[in-house]
């Protein structure tokens, strides 16, 4: 079962600035004995309510009965205990009910609602999404109307994108939107729409991208639509069914306790739905929400591989085989002592850290973009974030998954057991590389727009603010922090070659420069995260030298730094060949070769 | 749909040494246009009956019903043609019925029967490895009483070593065998019994670990018994049911085709079981088929890769998204036409090719080992194999779950919905990484049996052989050639140190060398591919400067490897810290801080 890991996420809140995240304007009272008890408050839902429905969701599924959706036994009760904590209004301004918390602090409760129940949280993340984009494009009207109720979580939101011949491409989206009054009717189907139809909330507000009659043609012709599954009534009071319905649910690989709607609009003539602000910029509207939806995916990653290393971990302490390599006793002990079990563990852990320590960071960033008195700090912290946001989703899945097939090894044949549950992990894992932009869309993010816009400026500017900690580890007189410098060192220079060439590929040849951005962004998330595994293990040997904390957890903080300099950032060179070089024979083939 | 690559066989056929094992003692007649032939009728009956199998097999999945194994719609079925077309026989001895084709040329059809559908292929997997074990160590009363019908196919063969308490290790086998006259009587529970139970044939022929009444403790006290589902007259007709039954199958990840059961013996008072060889020979034995046993999984690693590659190229060739980033066409294209598209299954499909040229190298080995006229060269042969079986079993399979998800990753949403298919073969493939030996115990194996025996003088002549192309790339005057000299020198480097490096840690903390073991076969692996590849490019310019064969597949290989050693062969010196320095940080928590 999952136990939220309290002491590592306070240590990553710490070491990402809660101190100062907690004295920005407008953040209310994120005082650390607040913080700490919130997150155990938060924890004990975790693990006692969401963790035990994650297997039987997993085996139950959603299903689509007679036009209406399921979610599996014990979800919808979930969802209200869920909702009366308060939990659904946490990140939200307190002018419509939200709680007015940081993002940093709505990032980690998050995390523990992912670890525990990946497919429960989907519900919450998608409604937070539709609340951002109605919260900043909405009129006032559609706010008052809409978001008390949404921050409630008495009504649900959704994100209905996705077509079948408009994925990564929303430039060919074809649903229609014809204006009726003060109304529009919403025509065409959509599907991949996450929790597009459950039971629940009393009401679910879909928002729509559509194209209007006139529209130009492409991204530019794009509108966003509030196209409620019941009607709101002036009052708040729900009216009559819309003319929108679920058509079927997909068959998934994993997260199967959500369900995943084929919706169709405008079957008996047309949906209603209420333009969000101006036509023809609806994709420029969910631009601005990316962020927060990427941060959130990314930290999918880092709660599926927290999940799988539990369940490993404790796995791995009580599985009796074998004797121990090195020693003279014949008896079998826990395989936990076996050196290649132990690194497969240290290997999800460390990484885990990196990724959790990652993707805190960031979403301190964004308190901090947002809620800095300071405006030209709010910009600089702004451009960081969005340099980091396609890392964070792209590293810290891919390690989800890597994490959760290492898990699985650990168990050994175990694993592959679906009773055992560590093939759930490995199963769910794998959709975060793929939605809110696959992996591949966010490495040309990350190079295209965030390092094209500047030519590389911000990405130069934050490789200096990480060397700076060269000086702190090298002068250390602790081999633990010393050892790391090199490592490190080595790793900021093969990030900024990197950069450098990636800056230059991009006018020079973009085929060349596409070729090489995975391999880019995952240099950059390595690096990245080995520099603050190093800036935690200083922190963690300065409360040790005060005689602060936990001491056993203060040392493993040291270990799982050296271990990531060692197994993950001493490969960071590495990485330059697979960036610079591949170009050329990744565009070498014909069609027909292939 | 999957079609057999016949040409990249055949290629990867020649390049293993088809020649020089079509001309060794007793392997009939394996000229290339009888070889050619075999395959494209093997290709046949791969792509039209069973690849057609693999997803229906998946949703169906096998079944007990009131103590009857069903295997899923058209499986038995296919395995009646599959043995009418003298498939099951391949490899075996003619004294038994078998064609004796060398083990290449079992192993080339065998990844087309695994590529096709992977939950068929382990039936006839498992009857090989039984008929080899009873081959190796019957009587000639059980030879010829078994071997016949096991050949031929009439009867299934299977192989129960695991048990809960013993996994990967068998030492703590409890299963008992106790003398009855000329039979024993056995009584025990196994599990993770590969077809243990199904309807394909009108016998079972179990192969039993299980303990004597006054065996030592440990592995050396474990025997191996014969004990058949139906009871075998003396003139081969069939008599009662033995004492046995599938008690369970377990619900996997994948491979659900195939039955895995949980067998119970003796639940009436003792199956009747047939002593194979020696008592307390048991462990003993079942190393002697293990070599051929953990080339079969290595193999599934490559056959699914390609399945996968296949697969994600056909979407990749179908699916419109997005412009041309590079063009300046503003229509959509098909998205191979976008870098990182391309890249991905330039990673599948180079990393595919290196993993095939590996498997099918060690097969034409162990022919070699078994029929070279020389006794000295069939005993350098037979320990150059042992050095790689572990790599082909462990970096193959490894790779063959990576390839899988890159598979889904090219799919985009469409990878994560089952109809797809992609999505089944990566959960297919996860198993292969954890039986057979789990990929730890391989490393293990790797370096505790096959460096430690000989001091890694056997590495290090395999080093020097890989090393004598280098002269070949470096003097080449096609760039596409003398480019592959450099990593790769780069790689055998690393290889090298890391020998070195191992041979000397066996020898001064255990736990160390165990710590960097897995890291050291991925090595290993990447290294040899890399050769192999760079091996398959010579011959491709060779045949290019010839005029022969197909130019535009030629020339793809030269890019194959280019791309291979740009990307991965390009990494190998980064694993020289991950394999060395890792120890003490691995070492270094108490269980509690974990």
């Amino acid at each position: 079962m999952y136990s939220a890991p309290l002491q590592e996420m306070r240590f990553a809140l710490d070491l990402a600035g809660l101190a100062e995240v907690a004295r920005l304007p407008g953040v209310g009272e994120a005082t650390p004995d607040l913080v700490d008890a919130v997150l155990a408050e938060a924890g004990k839902l975790a693990a006692e309510v969401l963790a035990p429905l994650n297997q039987p969701g997993d085996k139950e599924g959603s299903r689509l009965e007679n036009g209406i959706v399921y979610t599996p036994k014990g979800f919808k009760e979930a969802y209200r205990l869920f909702t009366a904590g308060g939990w659904n209004s946490v990140p939200f301004a307190p002018e419509h009910g939200g709680q007015g918390l940081p993002t940093l602090i709505h990032i980690a409760l998050s995390e523990m609602w992912n670890a525990a129940n990946m497919s429960f949280a989907l519900c919450p993340l998608l409604t937070f999404g539709a609340v951002e984009a109605i919260n900043a494009h909405g009129s006032p009207e559609q706010k008052a109307l809409y978001l008390p109720k949404m921050i409630s979580g008495d009504w649900c939101g959704t994100m209905n994108l996705t077509e079948p011949q408009a994925g990564s491409d929303l430039s060919l989206i074809k649903t229609r939107a014809v204006r009726e009054g003060g109304h529009y009717r919403i025509t065409g189907q959509k599907i991949f729409i996450t929790y597009g139809d459950h039971d629940f909330s009393a009401n679910i507000i879909h928002l729509v991208l559509a194209r209007t009659p006139d529209a130009p043609a492409g991204t530019r012709g794009i509108s966003l639509f509030i196209v409620p599954k019941l009607m709101v009534n002036a009052d708040g009071t729900l009216g009559a069914a819309n003319d929108l319905r679920c058509v079927s649910l997909e068959h998934k690989l994993g997260i199967k306790a959500s369900p995943t709607a084929v919706m169709a609009f405008g079957d008996k003539g047309g949906a209603v739905g209420y333009l969000v602000g101006q036509e023809n910029e609806g994709l420029h509207y969910m631009f601005t929400m990316m962020n927060n939806a990427r941060l959130g995916v990314g930290l999918e990653g880092v709660a599926i591989a927290e999940r799988a290393y539990q369940q490993a971990r404790d796995f791995a302490k009580s599985r009796v085989q074998s004797r121990d390599i090195a020693g003279t006793d014949e008896r079998p002990v826990t395989i936990i002592h076996h050196p290649d079990v132990r690194r497969m563990l240290l290997a999800m852990r460390a990484q885990g850290e990196a990724m959790r320590a990652l993707v805190y960071y960031a979403a301190a960033l964004l308190d901090l973009a947002k809620r800095h008195p300071d405006s030209a700090e709010r910009a600089a912290h702004q451009r960081l974030v969005d340099l980091l946001i396609p890392v964070c989703k792209a590293w810290a899945t891919d390690l989800g998954v890597e994490i959760a097939s290492i898990g699985i090894q650990v168990h050994g044949g175990m694993g592959y057991i679906e009773e055992t549950g560590a093939a759930q992990h490995y199963r769910d894992a794998r959709i975060a590389p793929i939605y809110e932009g696959t992996n591949g869309i966010q490495a040309n993010d990350l190079i295209g727009r965030k390092l094209g816009r500047d030519g590389g400026e911000t990405a130069r500017r934050f490789i200096a603010t990480m060397r700076e900690l060269d000086g702190v580890l090298a002068g250390a007189k602790l081999e633990a922090l010393a050892g790391l410098a090199p490592p490190l060192r080595l790793g900021l220079d093969a990030l900024a070659a990197a950069t450098e060439w990636m800056v230059a590929a991009l006018a020079r040849d973009l085929h060349h420069a596409a070729a090489g951005a995975v391999e880019y962004l995952r240099l950059f998330g390595t690096v990245t995260g080995g520099w603050l595994l190093a800036r935690g293990a200083v922190e963690a040997s300065t409360r040790l030298a005060k005689g602060e904390g936990d001491p056993a957890f203060l040392e493993a903080k040291l270990v799982s730094a050296r271990f990531y300099a060692e197994s993950a950032l001493a490969r960071a060179p590495a990485f330059l060949n697979p960036i610079t070089r591949v170009g050329a024979s990744v565009m070498a083939l014909a069609e027909e070769q292939f």
